[in-house]
């Protein structure tokens, strides 16, 4: 099962769709992004398509972190709807997850098939079959040096109508403003290589909003790219080369990984990487639009397996003005623009 | 403000109903409990006098947990609602709050008015003028051996009406079968000095049901008593003694504390510790009624501040079967009658 954010939130929601009267009619997602011209393929054949892609991509990315952190100690758990692997204990990363879900065949409840019609334009009756894919993944570093690491992708069918969503997106303790240049540079180039001249600005919009917490006035982290209900004929190739980009060596994240995971760090920052933790818990729990909706006894562990291994909690924990703290914080209350569109 | 559970919820609550139009006709309490004959006296004076009390409650609960555990750090947080005063770094409490919120002649939202109508039969107009006060706190242990305790009393009035609330509950990381009839014996003795004959039997059950998390199928600790929407005559008096008693030598709690603040834990059982107040965030986070509606930029970390210092969470913490943490969860699972009434 997928576990995080959005995806987790949406398959453990559609998982349970059929037991439960008690969903109400939230949008799962954010708003959708503007819709390109629409693919009228044989949709269970695309579907199966990204299915196996997703499959393969999560062996790859799996193989991949085992290389760069041989000594994390990996978790496989096969389910009937998918297939989660918890990292846990590395040198890099404390903890993590890579996980693939796989719903066939499922039938849409009244309420969601109301939601989803609402949602998209799209006139979908309650008891429509529905098929759905997604390989969901964080990587919450050790070092408070290293950012988080959280992404997406996931596919949603129903009859000929198939819609994309996903995304990447990045969580410093400390900004590092090269950090943030490399990372959405990286992203900026994938859109602008399968999507039209508006992709990247669109979706880093959508990123910077979803991932808001707004009792603080904070963003979570410096953001990346989001996007929802994508119909493009690009979606599909878009939504693999994210994820094939994510942990590859020249890709947004990695070479941040290298450029910090041997640095010193003190245990104060370690301390300012556990209270920002807290807030990775706060928005998870308090936010993510379908945690609560898609909370079932089965879906729990599947769910909040992207918490942070341990996490802090201090009242009124503000930094002092002109520490580096604080600077981080100032940009996470004011997203920036780090590439120039 | 009253940071703890339902209580901050409400006053959270309450305190943005003015500004707010996003309320929702949620219950904030769990459900009535029997409503004894209605003291009708002259509400705001009675009020007053509550006020009063609670004010003194909390220079007392001060007092004594500085004395028990002098080596906490106390930070005390004035603001236009009442005192927050937080407990950090001691020998026996890892962190704390002990707080009063006062609000008088708030104005009631439309919706609000016609949830409390709904609730507690009366018929209340929007625009009516209300007050509430409350006292809550929490105590989280740095000693795995030693529990959390939470506890609250409120009212809330409109008019002539008045309505109490209120409880005092246990959240151990090990079970101990003693502490749990002797916190509960307690607690059943003072219901038994001030109310009817079924009021602890009641309460306790209320509490079961309050602390419980569904997708988990636990209750966060071993209960206590939990009571809301209470007009009875007995119920000032009851809910001045409840907190006077939470951190008496002789009450609930304190035995307790003295009992086990110097016995030796491992890392194991601190570790389960930090597991187990994962569960409590999950609870506050996730199902405490109020703490979503009740967000706002001014509240947060009055709502928050329950949270305990250092949480962990981890990928299907199971234990073992016939260790004391798979103990532990198979009361979670399934409460116990601690005495017998």
């Amino acid at each position: 099962m997928a576990p995080h954010g959005a995806t987790a939130s949406l398959l453990a929601s559609l998982a349970v769709a059929k037991a439960s009267l008690t969903l109400v009619p939230t949008l799962l997602m954010p708003a959708a992004i503007e819709i390109a011209p629409t693919l009228h393929g044989p949709a269970a054949t695309s579907f199966e398509t990204f299915a196996s892609a997703v499959n393969d991509l999560q062996k790859k990315m799996i193989a991949t972190a085992k290389l760069a952190d041989p000594t994390a100690s990996w978790t496989e758990d096969e389910h009937s709807r998918g297939r989660a692997v918890i990292l846990e204990d590395g040198e890099i990363w404390e903890k993590g997850c890579i996980s693939v879900t796989l719903i066939k065949d499922g039938e849409l409840s009244a309420v969601r098939a109301s939601t989803i019609s609402g949602r998209t334009g799209t006139s979908i009756e309650a008891g429509s079959s529905y098929s759905a894919c997604a390989l969901s993944f964080v990587l919450h570093a050790r070092s408070p040096r290293v950012p988080t690491l959280r992404g997406d992708v996931r596919v949603f069918v129903v009859g000929d109508d198939q819609w994309y969503g996903g995304g990447i997106d990045l969580t410093p303790t400390y900004v590092d403003e090269a950090d943030c240049i490399h990372f959405h540079s990286k992203l900026a180039a994938l859109c602008n290589t399968h999507g039209t001249p508006d992709t990247y600005a669109t979706m880093k919009q959508t990123c910077d909003e979803y991932f808001y917490l707004p009792a603080r006035a904070e963003h979570r982290g410096v953001g990346g790219v989001f996007f929802d209900d994508l119909k493009a004929d690009w979606a599909p190739e878009f939504s693999r080369s994210l994820i094939n980009l994510a942990l590859d060596d020249d890709g947004p994240y990695m070479p941040i990984v290298r450029k910090h995971a041997s640095c010193q760090y003190t245990d104060a920052e370690k301390k300012w990487q556990l209270l920002r933790r807290g807030r990775y818990i706060e928005f998870n729990l308090l936010y993510d639009r379908g945690v609560k909706f898609g909370l079932s006894p089965e879906s729990v562990e599947r769910v909040l397996v992207s918490s942070p291994p341990l996490v802090a909690f201090k009242y009124k924990a503000e930094p002092m003005a002109g520490t580096p703290e604080a600077e981080t914080l100032a940009v996470l209350r004011h997203p920036r623009d780090w590439v120039k569109t």
